[in-house]
């Protein structure tokens, strides 16, 4: 059966070519996708001749107006009805289309996506998620930026849907869930992660609380769940990121640097093109907005086809592996296990 | 004239040996330098021969109580007064010292200080402070983990206690300071980091404030001090030292994987040498307690005498640019600009 992805065409520092030249690569191995691509028709219409195997898979939806880079959120929301960005949002509302798939402005993205689509029963906020690597397994982090102050309904939330996720895309038998704070012990962190700690020792479900991890055990892979809140999940990525960058440019910096390096480069380099794969961004790209009642994707803008193709089989596997309709089971049971008054379960 | 610095002999992985092997290393070009080493005489004083360099530099205060690396701060402030911690942080207080150096319990040696030595005039909070490696200059960043729950006074006495260690002891004419937050846009993050950020572009003083910065903006050196609390400060750390790990356990797995790496190895080696000196974590080891009435140098617990004389080297920094004496200066100007209502600052 087709699985219909609807995509923003008009998101992210290369659009619309970049969504174009993804959604044609996001076809292999993956010959049930179907496209619903939502953009200004006069610059996308000239790419599809080069893409003969979109024919009969992709459908072109007119969409002039689209959302800027550095619009503001609320603003976007209020006066971007007829953007590509909301119109793919729609396009799952109605059912149109299974997921959807943007670049664009990730604030935009999240406030329209909540305003149409809502939270699933028993979420209260939706959270950014994301896979990074580790020095074992992948680790989905979250939340990564949507909720700058976080309760402890909200992360023992993100506990729940962070562990649905790796259990049921990734296929971790039993995830190991951890809080992230700045020490291990029970003392540790302010009232918020303390209180949610607890929550999510007493929540059992299929949930393997391992406690607090540390910023170090994330990449170290001591954890496949990693709960935390917005503001310190952002900064945690972003550090990550320019770090990774860092020791990039220091090493290609290197390995330019004379003769001698560069012969020890060449040698050395199918060794270390394995190494640039493993921790390649674009293998990572494609940030979930878990939570809500409809599957949305956030690509990274500055990504490329092949980073947008990745974004695209992110979305899909949450739909295969009917990702929603998991974490709603789950919310439900722990709801029917849960202790009649709320602050009970915290004290 | 002589510099004494007082050494918590019993803190740390791999004292008293890597305190006493530290302490030897330290001299060189520092010759100024002298010692008051409390510990174990028993353990302490069979090391000694080995380093003649330290005949006539260094006294050795037999102190035989000392703080477990587990020990709950708390416990430790009220029970250790007898402990080799505390003692180097009283020789501060009593003037036997000029600062104290302690490879122990964080928690400890910072409840210990924070109530022997309290805090400088002005300042509410004592921060853990350290330099990292960025693309281009090391950065300082601060709070990294002595607040949890920071208000935006905690955040702008930071940033002018940053900004004085940028500026007297690293010689950045005139430091930038940027406040770490999920997005570089006024609205983004919380009600305190937004006053705080008020609060720090009416400072004026000599900070060169340069707004909100995202967690790849500190690696990619773009402030030479960020600002940031405690809870986000410990985890970005972590998290940056941790991908760091990461990527060198990923190089040195590539290096030994076969014989054709092996051989780039070789053939490159030099340089990656220079790679990994560059980031050798032992060339920024030493955190430093900015705000406390004295100065206490906390060494990484796991360093070694190379990592540990480093450790030393921050702390006499700190005594010979007179920083705390350049805190209380800037924090009086500061109070004599505030506005008479600390609440109209924050508006």
């Amino acid at each position: 059966m087709a699985l219909v992805i609807a995509l923003d065409g008009m998101g992210g520092d290369s659009a619309p070519e970049i969504v174009v030249d993804g959604a044609g690569m996001a076809l292999r191995g993956h010959a049930d996708l179907r496209f619903l691509l939502f953009g200004d028709e006069s610059r996308i219409a000239p790419l599809l001749p080069a893409h003969p195997e979109l024919a009969g898979r992709i459908e072109l939806v007119h969409t002039p107006d689209f959302v800027a880079a550095d619009a503001k959120p609320s603003q976007a929301v209020r006066q971007g009805r007829n953007s590509s960005m909301r119109l793919s949002i729609d396009a799952v509302r109605s059912g149109a289309a299974a997921a959807a798939v943007s670049a664009g402005n990730t604030g935009a993205l999240m406030g329209m996506a909540t305003v149409v689509l809502r939270t699933l029963p028993g979420i209260d906020r939706p959270a950014i998620a994301a896979t990074l690597p580790t020095r074992r397994k992948p680790v989905i982090v979250l939340d990564l930026g949507a909720n700058v102050v976080c309760t402890d309904d909200n992360l023992l939330q993100f506990g729940v849907m962070g562990e649905v996720f790796s259990r049921v895309v990734l296929g971790v038998p039993k995830p190991r869930v951890g809080l992230l704070n700045i020490g291990t012990e029970e003392l540790k962190g302010d009232d918020v992660v303390r209180q949610a700690a607890t929550r999510l020792k007493d929540a059992s479900l299929h949930i393997d609380f391992i406690g607090f991890i540390e910023g170090h055990d994330v990449t170290d892979g001591v954890a496949d769940v990693v709960v935390t809140d917005g503001f310190t999940g952002n900064v945690a990525l972003k550090i990550a990121e320019g770090t990774a960058g860092m020791f990039t440019a220091a090493l290609r910096e290197i390995f330019t640097s004379g003769w001698r390096s560069r012969l020890g480069y060449l040698i050395a380099r199918p060794a270390l093109r394995k190494l640039r794969d493993r921790f390649d961004p674009r293998r990572y790209n494609g940030a979930m907005f878990l939570g809500l009642n409809g599957v949305v994707v956030k690509s990274h803008g500055g990504t490329d086809a092949l980073g947008f193709a990745n974004a695209i089989h992110v979305a899909a596997d949450l739909v295969r592996r009917r990702t929603n309709e998991r974490i709603i089971e789950e919310m439900a049971e722990l709801a029917s296990r849960r202790p009649a008054t709320p602050a009970a379960a915290a004290s």
